[in-house]
């Protein structure tokens, strides 16, 4: 079976939980929103990835806060700050790499949290029972470019909440992957269910 | 029709001719080899790629030396530096984005010459003609990883002299590409011909 999907590409960002902001932005900071995005909302403040070959700066913080601070970096990332991190879906940070994170009131340093994110697939219930899809299902999704069609396999099913993505699913990407089939932001793909 | 292929990550890399290393490193500078590759040589020395957003320094140059001078960066590369390069064949560097160069000796400004190097297989003659593979062809990669799986369509068959990977064809990807399926350095791959 196929059907159509919409594909965003996520930037490196990170979670971050009341502790944390409290270390890097000061006790009783508050995040401020700079835009709405289909995640939640992007803060107007921004952090430094600190790892041991390199930092990177200029780094986006999601909002709302999470119990968890995580960070999503891309594999190109993971070798060029010199950290292992997993491919993992979000939330499964046990054993995931360390990160030193500055922001402008302090520094944090975290045990694990960094994450390569498994490329996924948000769907609604009603949409993914059409498909016949349960959650943690994997499917492939083939996007089509000029220079470089790609066919994604493994992409992890997630089922939303009632109401979200009941008319199109939602595939999230990292840079990596968006880039090896020349996608800048967002794309249109076929999902493949076999 | 399928068949086994042997695929190699090509990190960011500089292509340099005469004129370049006079310029970067000083006149008649003769570049020091590393290490055997592949496709030649790594020389020992490194250059800078000075972009409109960023720098990126300890890029590797590939030996022997060429005619034109090429820089070859992932896509992740190029929207980091702020160049516009195109998805190209190694030596299509027409119209291809600009960049400025800095070696020890000097700074050269490049109107052309980066690229991201369009993904190809290298394959012999007399296995090419088993497989009905002219050159120009394109076929697809699939490259099966724990986490992420990958099929590359848009693979150019490029036919090398007589003698060269005439027992298993070599496929040439960038680091996202490479990312995308959680590749390091090699992996082996199926070629699908359609």
């Amino acid at each position: 079976m196929k059907g159509e999907v919409r594909i965003d590409i996520s930037a490196r960002h990170v979670h971050l939980n009341k502790e944390s902001v409290d270390i890097l932005f000061g006790k009783d900071y508050v995040l401020t929103e700079k835009k709405k995005i289909a995640v939640g909302a992007l803060a107007n403040e921004r952090l430094t990835l600190v790892g041991p070959k390199k930092e990177i700066s200029n780094v986006g913080i999601l909002l709302p806060l999470r119990k968890e601070t995580q960070v999503e970096i891309s594999m190109t990332d993971s070798y060029a700050l010199g950290v292992a991190a997993p491919v993992r879906l979000s939330g499964d940070v046990a054993n995931s790499a360390g990160i030193v994170l500055v922001g402008p009131a302090g520094r944090l340093e975290l045990k694990e949290g960094v994450i390569v994110a498994k490329r996924h697939l948000h769907i609604g219930p009603g949409l993914a029972a059409k498909y016949g899809l349960t959650d943690a299902d994997s499917v492939k999704i083939r996007v089509e470019s000029q220079e470089r069609s790609v066919v994604y396999e493994d992409v992890c099913v997630r089922i939303c909440k009632p109401g979200k993505n009941e008319e199109i699913p939602s595939v999230h990407l990292d840079t990596d992957e968006g880039n090896a089939a020349g996608i800048k932001g967002s794309a249109e793909g076929i999902m493949i269910i076999e």
